[in-house]
């Protein structure tokens, strides 16, 4: 049976490091796969009628005992995909169901080899409010956001992976749909349905008439190219499918309920075998007029069903937020920039939701008359460091209106911003812990986090004291005697600066214990400095 | 039928003012209840056996096609009794049904008066975030904390009776079961369940030997008397149903879930017609290592289940939140201090739930060397303005521990405190509002709510600017032109000056509209002040 099914494999070979990573279509007398790679079935199969909706496909992936039911789908002229993320190494066979005679009982068998180095799978939820790679490495989010990247000029395209690639960023925001908003109002070059017909509107632009029963392969291949060009970078793709910028323009807000499912199951089943897939139900989706709150648990649920592989899930708000505690989500997703505005705050919906928080809209470095457009590159660092502190998350985005050149937070293109850069830096204080941050006393100290006893960051904001007397809170310290030292962090200038003195914890007195001499840092007198504390065992 | 049944009515009579609130005791012959009121039928039954698990007794009321089903209670000495709240005025009827020929298809009916002027129903919520009488008046939480005053000897009732009469506390948080923690060790007069024996532990103390299948009326007899009595000042009983201050030395948080149901049964069988009650879950229930997560879902629905009249419903946590979300909830009672320290921290918990919320639980105003009992006066009035300027409500605690005098959070007695008299004028202030507060723009403004277009209170808390340039959020302010007096409100001192100066709106531009000439209000250049402002029409 496996002679007659002509079988396509895409892995991810990881070379080095992530910059080396790339993908390779193999032939099928290599019949393998790398753990979290993408093992793909192509089928021929029937043309005549609606494919998209006549023909239903599936296949059972099994390797011992484990066994893993996938949906196929339809990819036009004939062809028929079954896609598959092995999650577990070894010898794994498959069978194939379907209502057509020329899909049905299709049978293989192909071998998943460990993961190369720099794969570490999927992303999922470690010690309820932080991440980790399926592989156990920690995952940190440092995302940023290019809503309608994929809608742009291939060239355009190019270049935000370019600047995706010299920045570091770890997971981007991005629309499945085209989007269409003030700065960004290009038509794209592909939509995701076939064109029924069009008629030019009174204003000269062009009205759409789809056909929501037939997806265009050509739009999801696209997304696909664009999702694992993501992987090469070592970047989560959290694709949003659904939001509120159509406006009637093309009418994908407002397809109805019946084509919006009809939609969840072709996309699940085209992206769920790409481990950088996380699922955002909906940007805004308080805007999106169309849809009822209600039909949110609908969509959720439809997404959680159809993906074997239990993705990351979310679903973004604009000024109300959804149900985060419900089952379907892994994570919230929330925009208020004031929670990460001063200290205090971040901290507070953690331990509501009791899930992992990312402030993944806060406002954005810019120049926008609008003042969701308009933070200064030390406000939007700030936000991060507020959003880390408190073991929360936050997500970048860049609005600067710049002659001649995009705007990067909705068509991508090239950062002007000034916080990128900081961000990066506070990435890699972040990673050079031994694990997430948590802050030591959240209910009466809100500048002071740790990793575990002998690791610890301390962040003063916007205040500028001239000393900082060495004190911890004495929950979660290391016993008296305990000597650290420490390195004065400037989180602006990216500068770490060790501090000569060492340190040698006194005798717990109340709630904090300091150092046996009350020996202090001298500070610069600057603002957005840091403290980094490490024992000396 | 209703002949044989021995009929006993108490409703609340309200003459002028809440001060002069008199409960009295009707004969049967004056057949009436005030809406809101108790109407009680006392039926005689059988002594023998256990009466309080072999015998159970429910009443169908009913009034044109209103139906209310409630469950009767054994009150001892072959006494059985069943209460009614009527929520509608007009003749009503019922008929019990019971597994004992005695109790069994007993019949009456009453008439169902229009409630006196002072008596508003029970709270409810209103508009989401809020609270109002079921007479539609809004009710704002303005509560203090006696986890044990009922437990105490009966002079130090009475004077707690007194010192609540004469301060502005309108909800008062406290316990069933009586309390063992510091400074609170007395033991109680009254216990909840017949004692089967006890015996002295090596230490002196006793330890007791309950029946927990039969209760002790005259505790319940009590309570009750005391929740009238609170009834009658006006003030909300926010009853504690378990907590965790036992610790073995009386067993009432280790009873196990079967005699927890029972008890949460009888409980809300003799209780839930009294207006004045709202039910407390637990206090700090993460702190009860007796019960896992699980059991409050249990608990919960066993509580909002055997409530006809569905009074308000909340759980209160230690250090982890419960799911607030959850139906049984109305509404969010947290534990946490830091909350209401600072601005902008309030709102985020109330949108994350989408309920009232108070924060129950902020530390208390003391001289305790622990920090949860060490707050100034100051600190203690500050959480009150930054709860309610962000559209949420506080509690208010005090642990002064004075030689030769008792604790007010745990015993009741005497307040020494500061902070009760600015809550009251907080109160007063609040309630001259023509409805609930809202921040106008949450997410930017954290000093700023109102209640309408015309009216707003602007707090400046520890801030002290020499001056504050009339400027209002543009979303929500009344149009250009409209004209504001401004009056200057010192929330310690307990003063409101007047500014002579009137203020009219000019354009508004950006988020924020200004007086048209940039007029600004001279400050006194000391923490806690507030703007009122006022639209003259």
């Amino acid at each position: 049976m496996a002679r007659q099914a002509q079988i396509r494999l895409l892995f991810f070979l990881f070379i080095g490091s992530p910059l080396h990573l790339i993908a390779q279509g193999l032939v099928a007398s290599e019949n393998a796969v790398e753990k979290w790679g993408v093992y793909e079935i192509t089928l021929s199969g029937p043309t005549a009628g609606n494919p998209f909706t006549e023909v239903w496909l599936t296949a059972e992936f099994s390797s011992g005992d484990k066994r893993v039911k996938t949906t196929g789908f339809y990819d036009g002229d004939g062809v028929y995909k079954i896609r598959f993320m092995p999650e577990a190494t070894g010898q794994w066979s498959y069978r194939t169901s379907s209502n057509v005679n020329a899909l049905r009982g299709k049978t293989g068998s192909f071998t998943c080899r460990a993961p190369s180095a720099t794969n570490h799978g999927p992303v999922g939820v470690r010690n309820t409010y932080h991440f980790q790679y399926a592989n156990g490495k920690p995952y940190y989010p440092f995302g940023t956001t290019a809503y309608a990247w994929t809608h742009q000029p291939e060239p355009l395209q190019e270049q935000t992976l370019t600047t995706l690639k010299n920045a570091s960023f770890n997971k981007i925001r991005m629309c499945v749909f085209p989007k269409t908003y003030s700065y960004v109002e290009e038509e794209p070059a592909l939509f995701a349905y076939e064109e029924k017909g069009r008629t030019k509107r009174p204003n000269g632009s062009t009205k759409y008439e789809w056909d929501f029963t037939r997806f265009n392969p050509a739009f999801f291949r696209h997304l696909e190219k664009r999702i694992t060009d993501l992987a090469k970078l070592n970047i989560e793709a959290d694709l949003i499918i659904f939001h509120p910028y159509d406006k009637g323009r093309w009418g994908f807000d407002s397809m109805g309920m019946k084509n919006d499912l009809f939609y969840i199951k072709y996309l699940v089943a085209r992206l769920s075998a790409y481990q950088n897939v996380w699922w955002s139900m909906a940007n805004e989706f308080d805007f999106i007029k169309t849809k009822p709150r209600e039909a949110w648990d609908v969509y959720s649920k439809a997404v959680v069903e159809a993906d074997p592989y239990h993705h990351l899930c979310s679903i973004h708000n604009g000024t109300e937020y959804y149900d985060n505690w419900k089952p379907y989500f892994t994570h919230v997703s929330i925009q208020n920039g004031s929670t990460v505005e001063d200290f205090g705050r971040a901290v507070l919906l953690r331990d509501a939701y009791r899930k992992p928080v990312i402030y993944d809209e806060v406002c954005y470095e810019g120049n926008l008359p609008q003042r969701w457009g308009r933070l200064s590159p030390e406000e939007m660092t700030e936000t991060f460091w507020q959003g880390v502190i408190a073991g929360t998350y936050v997500t970048h985005g860049e609005t600067y209106r710049t002659p001649g050149d995009t705007i990067f937070w909705a068509e991508g293109g090239r950062f002007h911003g000034q916080s990128p850069a900081r961000i990066g830096f506070l990435r890699n204080l972040l990673e050079q812990q031994p694990g997430p941050v948590e802050l030591a006393d959240p209910w009466k100290d809100h500048q002071t986090c740790q990793s575990d006893s002998a690791h610890y960051l301390i962040y003063l904001g916007k205040q500028m004291p001239s000393e900082w007397v060495f004190s911890l809170p004495k929950k979660g310290a290391p016993p008296t005697g305990a000597v650290f030292k420490a390195e004065l962090i400037d989180t602006w200038n990216m500068t770490i600066t060790p501090v000569s003195d060492t340190f040698r914890l006194g005798e717990a007195k109340d709630y904090r214990v300091y150092d046996e001499g009350f020996r202090k840092i001298r500070l610069p007198a600057k603002p957005y400095q840091a403290i980094r504390l490490t024992q000396i065992k």
